[in-house]
């Protein structure tokens, strides 16, 4: 019988059952559980943490306060699958004990980079439980910046969401740490040098050559590391973030122009490449949010006329255009 | 019977109902209209528009192009409520038509500030139709930035939304325009200068006063002016976003010490009456974003200890404190 | 100077302050407390409390399980504005404290409704504190339902939000409590009986006359109770509910038709008048959530044929159209 | 020079540069294309389409209508890569063509399954256009219910989220279609049959065994078909549904013991594989959205004493657990 369910939840129903045995204070594992393993089915993947462990760091010099504000998430994956299969937690660190870990590693040593924390993080796992043979750690950086009035505040902040920062951290027993960093939200329009013409024109085609438009995006990027050592993560990121409005943007005076969304997000990985020798590929998203022109040509010109250096245009927020491309280091054998 | 749904919308209902009368091309009032004026019941208030017409304005001067974005809603009030009470719609401005009319008033007379552009639609709709009695439009202006490198440029923008304006524009006919201008989502942080103390201490309290925390919170603010011709609404904006940042933060190096979110929140107000000869009263809402010590000494020694400088805390999401007030010039007749 | 902010927060500024007084253990008042009271300005309103405290109640009556989830939000008028004024705390009852009371006040008392929980709220804190003058309390409750396969579950639930249920309850010392009710995210469409015709045509006017349309609104409704003792609040939830839905759908077979969302509106206030005498007044608002015919004269017969009883529509988030209105008992003097 | 932005859009700027060329009316490709191609760096994915295209598609049989609601994203791969590398769009199906392509394919076959849409949409393309190598189709549905009041309504909907249907079909050129399909957002919760115990303790653990406790979760699953033809999709998805609120909550009389988010989560995967053949492998996310006990026992008796059947929970939004495991058919070689 298919599971529904009632708007009232109130009302007590009227065919009681036996009621339940209550739970043993101290759980078994599952008495099916020879069944399940060697059978049909079997667990491709699997992995368990804590997510959104939101997290201030203050670091306190003196009279000059620096802060780093974190959402992070942690994830393990265990040798042993019997947690899923029998339901036995003898292998399993809580993920509360993953949460106060969290606490505890940022306390003890601090937070230079959102990446190098990571790093911390994952190592801690796989140093301190040898039955996790996986470790990842996920780090969303709330974009805080120093007020100033003058001189760069002591002590105050301002939220300043132009741009998130993230980064993905993993590590496998044995091998080497994986960092992959992150930037979304970026959004940017420029009102001219930007044009779309001489695509597929056929039958299930109504968009006209456009030699004119408004370009607005709000571009996401990642990319990986080669070394993790020699990496100025902070550095890095700024510089993604200058590619970025460099190329979409150009010089102050003049602009730049943009055949296509998907040049100008080639562009800016090609930039970003030849500008981080650390940087192995980066992946860029760049939607086209449209704006359209008013048609006014529906509307007697009484009006319609006026200060012909004023025009309308209306926002789409859905549908947008959509338009990716992943940029990688040749390998040397092939150049 | 009560309603209720089902989760198949795809089968064909068992019983099948004679099928409705094909609409009349031409919509009659309804036939029960007559009993229904005059009744027990009476609309107290009623109003349409449309809301959320999403518009670009761009002003191309040259090369130099300024942009605002706005989100605009229109609301009218007919002085008839045949449109509710039996359904005829002919004395009806279309939402279509008003969502028009932003666009063309938009287009003929530019865009100074959202609180010019606003009385400019009122006015059209007071003007043009003599069955509206009342006109409001509200405006939420996308916080664009201009893009710089060494110089501005010309035509290239970010979205940096560190705080969004709004504002609310109404007309009564026979008088005169009201205009209510906001500020919401100024969040900001400070990591001393604050304190929670001597409060009431009960069977009800377990916070214990606190000489030293993390002061953080996300402003709103709203005001009215009581001249609309003398108002500069640019500069009344970044007067109380100052403002606000003023008494929050306080000098670069030194700061400012806060004995609770009402005192500070009380300050900024009286600092915007004080700056602004033109605001009428001003309400602002200050929630206390709590960030919570980590207790770290249910934990062994050596998982805690660390550098001295560094500080954890917990950042909550709910619940937060709601802290509001209102300040007003007092009557001259009072002082 | 104005503030602004910077995009580096890790780097030490070149001018470095004094840095700060270390704030005294114990707050002092403000020094300049006596200028501001009889000053120029005055508080014309104000409150505080906290926010969003998430609670959840289980009933346990032997194996059959009654849940409630809130969203508490609390609020209190003191008499004295000298926590604004001067900062001094002496009177305020913490915010951490009002969560505490709301936590120990539904452990005591259990939760029967929203509204009558809320009674409980504001009557303990007008009680307990003579320094309150006016209490409020807002809750919004999460829109479980019981599971169920055959039977109802004893103990299983399920997030059904067809539509949210609030309310917000107040009071001021010496007067009655206060209750407003409402629901909120009642999301309806239908596919005919919808027409929107005999609307003003001019200038501004490019929507043709609809005789037949999709029609979907989401719904929100607030209303009032005369009398807070003999209102039955679970029933008049779910008989305003069914109230709308049954003048938006009509009978199964034929439906109903509305030649306005106007109309619609009015009559499912009407409805909840006629039914349920304990309460004042109603307002609803019903956004026009349009739904656009797609136009396929534009492109070639051979891509647009198609099986005739197939139509498509792009929905629009968009504008929508705004339409409210609120509905009350006529005073007995005129009738 | 790093890229900055300033407060104030509306002054022209002290420094005006010479002005940018005005955009050829027709584009031109990059001079520099030689320099890229053939260079260090190389395109390792890319792809383009139009995100989230709005669609309501009614079945109009007479007196009886049926819906379906559809956001749809398209997204093609082209052969050549001077889109992106020269900036020729030359064979660019424009995103907007991909949107009228959407809806006509809609007009003209209607819509059984989100899936077999899909496939509709992907095999137009591959069909269409050489250039294109792949074609992906995501499709999230609306969840939309027939309102009854007695019987099933004939052309009236409700809109009831306690779960939200999507897919995603892709097909590479001369391969087979591949369809995913999921699920999201189906919340639950139970207030017994729900332990954590015997897990690590360490000097990082401040969690105590629980035997018993508040299990809530938000369920996301995704799976993948063997075989596209004989997969009924509408049933399989119903089946999953049924298969994660069965494991979750059990009998209605007793419900079923739950020792871990993980061994409930494998539960549910097992009981979908054994019961659609056509399901190649499922992974489920349950994040453990946590309940906590309030502890009562800081506060005096006379303010926590009360029924003892009442018991009161805090709700926390973040962190949560995140639990996850992906199960699939063992290979018949393994058997």
């Amino acid at each position: 019988m298919p599971w529904t369910s009632t708007n009232r939840i109130y009302a007590k129903p009227s065919s009681s059952g036996e009621g339940p045995v209550v739970a043993a204070a101290k759980a078994r594992v599952s008495p099916t559980a020879a069944a399940d393993t060697g059978g049909r089915f079997e667990l491709s993947d699997h992995g368990y943490g804590k997510g959104s462990i939101k997290l201030l760091h203050v670091h306190r010099d003196g009279e000059y306060h620096v802060i780093r504000e974190f959402e992070v998430s942690t994830e393990l994956k265990l040798a042993s699958e019997s947690a899923y299969v029998i339901g036995d937690n003898k292998e399993v660190v809580a993920t509360d004990s993953q949460k106060n870990t969290v606490y505890l590693l940022a306390k003890k040593h601090g937070i230079k980079t959102p990446e190098e924390f990571g790093a911390v993080v994952v190592n801690h796992f796989l140093y301190t439980y040898k039955q996790v043979v996986e470790a990842k750690c996920h780090v969303i950086e709330y974009p805080w910046e120093r007020l100033q009035a003058g001189a760069p505040h002591n002590h105050a902040f301002i939220f300043a969401p132009t741009a998130t920062r993230w980064c993905e951290v993993s590590q496998t027993r044995h091998e080497a740490v994986v960092v992959k960093s992150g930037l979304k939200g970026l959004r940017v329009l420029k009102t001219t040098q930007s044009a779309f013409v001489d695509f597929v024109q056929d039958e299930y085609t109504t968009l006209a050559d456009a030699a004119e438009r408004i370009f607005s995006t709000v571009v996401e990027a990642e990319w990986t590391y080669d070394n993790m050592r020699t990496a100025d993560f902070d550095n890095a990121w700024l510089t993604v973030k200058d590619a970025i409005l460099d190329k979409f943007a150009g010089p102050p005076d003049v602009g730049v122009y943009s055949p296509s969304v998907q040049h100008t997000l080639y562009q800016a990985e090609k930039t970003v490449l030849e500008k981080v020798s650390e940087i192995t590929w980066i992946r860029m998203t760049m939607p086209n949010k449209h704006y359209l022109n008013i048609d006014v040509s529906k509307f007697p010109a009484n009006v319609t006329k006026g200060d012909p250096r004023h025009h309308i245009y209306q926002p789409i927020d859905k549908p947008s255009g959509l338009i990716y491309a992943q940029l990688r280091r040749r390998p040397k054998s092939q150049l």
